[in-house]
């Protein structure tokens, strides 16, 4: 039993209608392992600058998360900066300060390298390559992208995708990668190379996971109170990740609640700026959400 | 048991990248009433020309429709021209032409007047009000509306929505109305207002039902072949409401269960041209796929 999540440790300048939020801390990395610090102790890969907060990494440990696979370099920390609209559906990115980021090339340290799962944050394509390459025994390894990768290495994203049973990623870039207009075509032209679950993520739309005569649906919570959307994705890996991590299975069962557990973080982390939500959140609430998801679908 | 649907029978020139097909049967009532027409015999209220085909008069009341309410005028049938993108959620409406539908003003038929369930489709606000008030003891009052009357007539509109119990709208007209961008804030508020149930409709995601402390969410059949979206929405509310008529209950359970049957109805009609689909449906096929949407949320 052991996830290890590669991913971005960041700080985040958010702006929104209502508030501006500088230098939070924030990232891939951050969002995921955090939500699935609530199910397993998720182990991190990633890079910071020495201006990274040391109380974080002390929250980290306190949470259960291992840290040897973050490297303290010297310099500044990973600096994005984004502003949403009134429709949080809006993004917009305004600044991207690689920093430490810049040359970093993510390594497994040896104890990762017996990990059952595997996660690929939106690493460049290469880099999720040479990764899958390192880990020595992975019962499931998951990726995600962005639009970036899909359109400046998409040989090299095929190439990772033949080699990863989940592939997270949300309906445009389906769209965009397959170059198919039907969401359920796309998804199964994907299938046909490699992965055996796509989970489709449509935002305040849910999620539909596809795979090999398997079709399965999550709404998202309806939310009345969105406060700052970043995160939701990463939040839905780390409570999906997380959650198989924890049991230990991966038949079709399990892939569905792991897809509910996936929703209630994401519609949690919404609800307040950066990993704020989370901070406060209790494993009774995460239960209580999971039971409500439950009741809004049933007939 | 019984169910008054007030709507459009028309001629509906139609144009996909893949195919036209000029002046097939189509219509908001056409549409509507088929598709409740599995569940109860419903009645119509319209208009057609001297042109409609009466072989499809024959056709409605060989599936139980009762046309009484159905006139036909000197003149041609309103004919309704669009076009949609390969991306079937987009849709242009290249012509309108009115025709006999143009001082056409609906009213109840004498024996119309004791049904249960009244349907308003999208015509005037003020032609809708007329038809509440002529109704004497209706159990439901359901209404469904066009950009249209939100743009031109929202205090009309709005004084319809105070009279009726179940709302039907898609997420963009919510929006508009309540000039709210989050949906369930913005259904909150015409909640307040009068309706008990307002259904969300969101195309390929689906439909979102919001009652005062209540909330139910149903997934749209993930489809592969989307041929025809004409139709979709009024077939929806054929479902929902033929069903309800059926069991002749308006409990919480039973508005679980007809939203469902109207995600069925819809996910048939738009596997084929017009009504072409509806033609050959029967109703093991309906049960089935009830069956299906199950186990697409089941977890």
């Amino acid at each position: 039993m052991s996830l290890v999540i590669i991913g971005s440790l960041a700080f985040d300048t958010i702006e929104t209608p209502l508030a501006r939020k500088e230098k939070i801390v924030g990232g891939s990395g951050t969002y995921c392992a955090l939500a699935a610090s609530y199910f397993t102790q998720p182990k991190i890969v990633g890079v910071v600058g020495e201006d990274f907060p040391q109380e974080m990494m002390a929250y980290f440990e306190k949470r259960g998360i291992d840290l040897a696979g973050v490297k303290i370099e010297r310099g500044k920390t990973f600096h994005w900066e984004a502003r949403y609209g009134f429709d949080p559906n809006q993004r917009k990115t305004i600044r991207t300060e690689l920093n430490v980021f810049k040359d970093y090339k993510p390594v497994l340290p040896p104890d990762y390298r017996q990990a059952d799962i595997i996660f690929l944050g939106n690493v460049d394509p290469d880099q999720q390559d040479e990764i899958v390459a390192q880990a020595e025994r992975p019962q499931l390894v998951a990726m995600d992208t962005i639009n970036l990768w899909i359109n400046s290495k998409p040989a090299s994203l095929w190439k990772v995708l033949e080699k990863v049973d989940v592939f997270f990623a949300n309906d445009e870039e389906i769209k965009m990668l397959t170059e198919e207009i039907n969401l359920v075509k796309a998804g199964k032209k994907i299938l046909s190379r490699g992965p055996s679950f796509i989970i489709m993520k449509k935002g305040e739309h849910g999620a539909l996971v596809l795979g090999k005569n398997f079709v399965f649906g999550a709404l998202a919570y309806p939310c009345e109170k969105v406060v700052d959307p970043t995160g939701a994705g990463d939040c839905f890996a780390g409570g999906f990740l997380g959650y198989l991590d924890k049991i230990n299975s991966y038949d079709k069962a399990s892939i569905r609640k792991a897809t509910i557990y996936g929703s209630v973080m994401a519609s949690f982390v919404i609800e307040d700026f950066g990993i704020e939500r989370l901070k406060k959140l209790s494993t009774l609430e995460i239960k209580k959400r999971f039971d409500e998801f439950k009741k809004l679908v049933s007939f």
